[in-house]
């Protein structure tokens, strides 16, 4: 029996995850779910973020299905980096993906009819995302506030493996996005590691490029790109971009994933918890739902993730463009869900 | 007499530059230009970079006009570091201005009529750039690389001070953005600066807004944009995205100026080298014009600056979207200079 831990947190979260739920129990109703109350409203109670025991229930599932953590009326980033952050590096989350596929019908943000479909294979556990760093004479004219980015061979190799094994299954090009023009050590260092791994991957075309002639290269040419491998900051920046550019962060899914699959994974949309429409059953749950369907696949039952996949394929060329309430769009869905696909999956 | 040092550079740098001279001496025939040989041929040749005596004499100018820094055949980053930000750092330019304005008839890269027409305002001498960090156990399975973002109170103030004023002679709005929800020591610090000293400003509108969402919004609404003001490496990552949207690359100017004047200024286009368009005379001058425009409106000549600003307004409504020869395109610019506008100034 499956057992899925659901994490609903903040903002939309609840929404967006309570149709992501109902999704996921129409393909696989055998499938197991227990909740877990993280977020603003258990920090508010009992000054709680993640506790040693709460992670440590977490831990003895097959996988976490995540809303939103965020929320505006406590300190910035105590819940992301407290919750979120936490949780990703506890369960050592060091490969975290997000893939954009155009699909008919979504909103289009750039002009003529280039269409993304490429994979972001973003480090999760690195970078500038550790933690390190401190300050000096902080509220005086003289505080100084320093961030360090720690990379380490190991860290990158096992992340770009990752990338490389995922390009041979897809398009077989690999584009390596950091800034080794300036940031000269860490920089240095993911440039030889994916050399020298390029060598084992002969059948895959590699391809450096700087993290900001990326940002021009995504608008002006997404096609280029098939698989891209980053680093945690470049990662959060670039998937903000190509989500948007894909059809909006309301149809981009992710997964936080532990390689050596010790740790179950984790599987949330890219998007935050949008205290700003928040309540009001707006949220679009698409991008919640393919995190399930993404889920799914990592778990082995392909099939049932093909069929959520079809079914919002088939939705989104129906949909519109007009905006609708959360709980219909969730219903559209699993209606696809039930009545089967209606093109053949591929 | 205005004296202006003059650094072609590598790759397309000393073709791009070669127009932009002769539209500057277009305007203002008593300026004087000494040429500076800077760059991958200096660096082959003499094994120099940037000595401390060149560095003396160009400190002797009233501005700096750059081309562009960077060859495929040194090692990543030597001539960038040793030159571009050399120069940055030692004259102290920690005001970096990328404006980006759509102008009618410029590539389109967003679907509908989104115009742009805002301020990045970057931080240019802090942030991860300091070429602070190291590297440990290099080469082997257990390499560490470090990279540190210092940040420090004075460096922040007098950015966002700069942001600030020139909000209040725009749209009175300004956009603060960092990462504080993640870099906590050096977003608290960006974040309390920017509200401090928005008490002083009550006619600016001030918004704080996520890097990764900036992303978003960047590309789905970009008329919501003014001012943003951000940091070093931030703002490096946005200032392609917004070239890339404003009409491309071949239309960004920057300027690096030290605030207090001491030092001259440098002005440069936002695009690099284009090693691989190089010596075929097809880059577009564009950028390089508009940077001697950017250079005009700091040393006071409005007038002056005015005209060529104007001219490649009109020169780009009319210029259709094939691919025009450098030169071409500059002297295009020229007559249109030496005819006086054609449509009259605001
Ligand atoms: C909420 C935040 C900590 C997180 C991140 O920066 O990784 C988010 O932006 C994301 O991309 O998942
Ligand atoms: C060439 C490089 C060092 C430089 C930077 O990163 O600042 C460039 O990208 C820029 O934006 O001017």
């Amino acid at each position: 029996m499956m057992k899925i831990a659901v994490i609903p947190g903040d903002g939309i979260g609840p929404e967006v995850i309570g149709q992501a739920v109902r999704t996921l129990h129409e393909v696989a109703p055998t499938v197991e779910t227990s909740y877990f109350d993280l977020g603003a409203r258990n920090y508010r109670a009992t000054g709680r973020l993640l506790d040693p025991e709460t992670l440590d229930e977490i831990r003895h599932h097959d996988a976490i299905l995540l809303g939103a953590i965020g929320d505006p009326t406590v300190p910035a980033g105590t819940l992301e980096r407290g919750i979120l952050l936490e949780m990703r590096f506890a369960l050592d989350h060091h490969i975290n993906l997000r893939p954009t596929k155009t699909m008919p019908g979504a909103p289009r943000v750039l002009a003529g009819d280039a269409n993304l479909d490429l994979l972001v294979v973003r480090e999760g556990t690195e970078g500038p995302y550790t933690g390190n760093g401190g300050a000096l004479r902080v509220g005086t004219p003289h505080e100084v506030a320093t961030e360090v980015s720690v990379n380490t061979r190991f860290g990158v190799d096992r992340l770009l493996r990752e990338a490389f094994e995922r390009a041979t299954v897809r398009r077989h090009r690999l584009t390596i996005v950091h800034k080794p023009n300036v940031l000269a050590f860490a920089g240095s260092l993911w440039t030889r590691a994916a050399d020298e791994l390029a060598v084992l991957y002969p059948d895959v075309e590699v391809d450096h490029m700087l993290v900001d002639a990326a940002m021009l290269h995504l608008v002006t040419n997404p096609a280029r790109f098939d698989v891209i491998a980053t680093d945690n900051l470049f990662g959060d920046l670039i998937t903000d971009l190509t989500s948007a550019l894909g059809g909006g962060v309301g149809l981009a899914a992710s997964a936080n994933i532990d390689g050596s699959r010790r740790n179950p994974g984790m599987f949330e949309p890219v998007h935050g918890s949008a205290p700003d429409i928040a309540g009001r059953g707006v949220a679009d749950p698409t991008a919640a739902i393919l995190s399930v369907a993404l889920m799914l696949h990592h778990l082995g039952l392909s099939r049932e993730a093909n069929t959520i996949d079809q079914a919002v394929q088939d939705h989104i060329a129906s949909r519109g463009q007009e905006s609708c309430p959360t709980e219909q769009i969730g219903e559209q869905i699993r209606s696809r869900v039930a009545s089967g696909p209606l093109t053949p999956p591929h």
